[in-house]
């Protein structure tokens, strides 16, 4: 079945096999599914690529709400139409597309404003439903599978809303295409919408994992001078020279010093911008410390714990010029932004060939 | 004794009146005092005009350190140079300048960067001495004045260093410059160079004290469609008006409700910018939470107790597209925007007439 005989499929139930989290923490299970047809403004796609990003491990470990079984985890996926719903007039069948957990339904006044990319017509959530709150989604014995954040794209096929939804230049190898669904475009979204980072900046990243090298790399292509990488796993130091990391610090090995110590003295005052990709309160806090009076800017990209909280000094913040903010998603629009990144990539700009080698324990069929 | 004939004191100690702290707390005793003539570096000047300011207040009523006694207040004002000491080649005698507790010294990487305000060679304190760690005061019988903030104004004469000294349009009449030397830049620069204000935007501003009504007219010059000043005190109602606030929202007022639930509701979703020139952080975080998600920003201007924490969750700051700063002396640059600001009043934009009849007790002799 592909995308072009797809229409033979359309307004009908599919059966296809997806990865079913059933109980949190236990394997997933590989069970043949019912994907019911999309509903108006929802698109149903054929998944040719999916890869596992961190909050998929999160939630599947996770026992308590937003966590909730059995579900069709998978948000970091590339895929085609195999049919739309009624309204649908942006994308046809046989076009590539990006399933994104985050919306953009072109229309509220986030999405048609240039510095938002919180979507208020569709608010992020970890819903286990589509937005009309029902599933499109049955196991072979009849009972509702759950969806994840409106992507849900362990299953061969999924549904998705149009608002959730970026057609892309099918040129893109899926493996790569697939990664701009969320980790790459987080990180590089982070240093490049985000934090604006300009030519010639000293750049600190505290974590370099997916998204740590992805800020790296978003980093390298807003041409920044120096990419200061830090990291508990000294394998990262050779890793994160082929994302434009050229220094790294081993948070092991630094004996009584903190790493704002030593980032202050290797930047003679402090970093232009600290991203804390860890997601550690801690970190922010060192993040924080590490930039330079005046300008620094620390933009935190990872979260662990929801429920920690920042204390800074209001005197601190007062007198030391910084400031500190959040990065969602890079934020980055996905309509926009995702077609910017994937022509830079076609461009040879932006590296993703090594995301794929390194990083990606990739589902692809 | 007037700018004219100053030259006859040059090079000699003088002797005049001076308002001296003695005791915290304990009325200003307005006695003779001898200023010694400017070191290297240093220029003495004749103030014309002074007035008194919150951290006046705040540093004559404290105890202990940074407070020490006896010490000549003192910050906001305007005067003549008197002489200038060796080396001293930006201002000549008779010149009108505006010293201020900032430094721009025109050489160290922050004064040299766009983007900072906070001179690394002369970094900010509430330095009892001049940057030598001597004073120019001492009393008749010879017991040593310390100075205030670098620039000591409840004196009829001052010594001050030149990286503190901006030369200014000598036909802004001396009551409306001495304002441009703290408050009012503190205000309007908070609006204007730290929150870069836009045309059509929505502001609030927490506190409509001397600083609070600055960031008004800051926010009014920058095109802010609507105003938002919030104060315990009615009257602030009819006096905002003068200074660009649309609406007033007296917090006394507002019944079960916070403030920010007002706020949000009053614009539909949260402001663009708040400003919090109060000095609380409980205002603080009303403040964030009154600003839109997606782009919202927050500025703190006013700081009570330096002792003061933020606490802000991680989970909010990363998912809400906010960001959080300071202010220091409105992010200004003093030798370039305390002119730009003075050519604004000249030019019948900014006011400065409607602070001097509404917040200001002025020591002008
Ligand atoms: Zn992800
Ligand atoms: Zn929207
Ligand atoms: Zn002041
Ligand atoms: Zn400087």
């Amino acid at each position: 079945m592909d995308g072009k005989s797809s229409s033979n499929t359309a307004g009908k139930p599919l059966r296809c096999r997806a990865a079913i989290a059933r109980k949190a923490g236990e394997p997933l299970v590989i069970e043949e599914v019912i994907v019911a047809p999309p509903n108006p403004r929802e698109v149903r796609i054929k998944i040719t690529c999916t890869s596992l990003c961190h909050s998929d491990i999160t939630l599947w470990k996770l026992k308590d709400p937003p966590a909730i079984f059995p579900r069709i985890l998978g948000h970091e996926a590339v895929g085609v139409v195999e049919s739309v719903g009624e309204g649908v007039h942006e994308v046809v069948e046989g076009d590539t597309v990006i399933p994104t957990f985050v919306s953009d339904c072109g229309e509220c006044r986030d999405c048609l404003s240039e510095k938002s990319n919180l979507c208020t017509k569709f608010p992020f959530s970890i819903s286990p439903w589509m937005r009309d709150e029902t599933s499109r989604f049955t196991d072979i014995n009849g009972e509702t599978l759950y969806h994840f954040v409106y992507v849900s794209s362990f299953s061969e096929y999924t549904v998705v809303d149009i608002a959730h939804v970026t057609k892309i230049d099918p040129a893109i190898p899926a493996n790569r295409a697939c990664l701009l669904s969320c980790g790459v475009s987080t990180g590089v979204g982070a240093a490049w919408r985000t934090a604006k980072v300009e030519a010639g900046a000293t750049v600190v990243i505290f974590g370099l994992g997916a998204i740590g090298l992805a800020v790296a790399e978003g980093a390298r292509l807003c041409g920044a001078k120096r990419i200061i990488g830090i990291d508990v796993n000294q394998d990262k130091c050779e890793i994160g020279k082929k994302f434009g990391v050229t220094d790294f610090v081993n948070s092991r090995n630094i004996g009584d010093k903190t790493v704002s110590e030593i980032i202050i003295e290797m930047t003679d005052g402090g970093a232009d911008y600290c991203f804390e990709c860890v997601g550690l309160t801690s970190l922010v806090h060192e993040a924080y410390a590490s930039t330079r009076k005046g300008w620094g800017k620390t933009v935190v990209v990872g979260l662990d714990d929801p429920s920690s909280m920042l204390t800074l000094s209001t005197f601190e913040l007062l007198y030391s010029g910084k400031s500190l903010m959040g990065s969602f998603f890079g934020g980055l629009k996905p309509k926009t932004d995702i077609n910017i990144l994937g022509k830079r990539y076609m461009d040879k700009e932006l590296q993703l060939d090594e995301f794929v080698t390194h990083m990606r324990w990739s589902l692809r069929r």
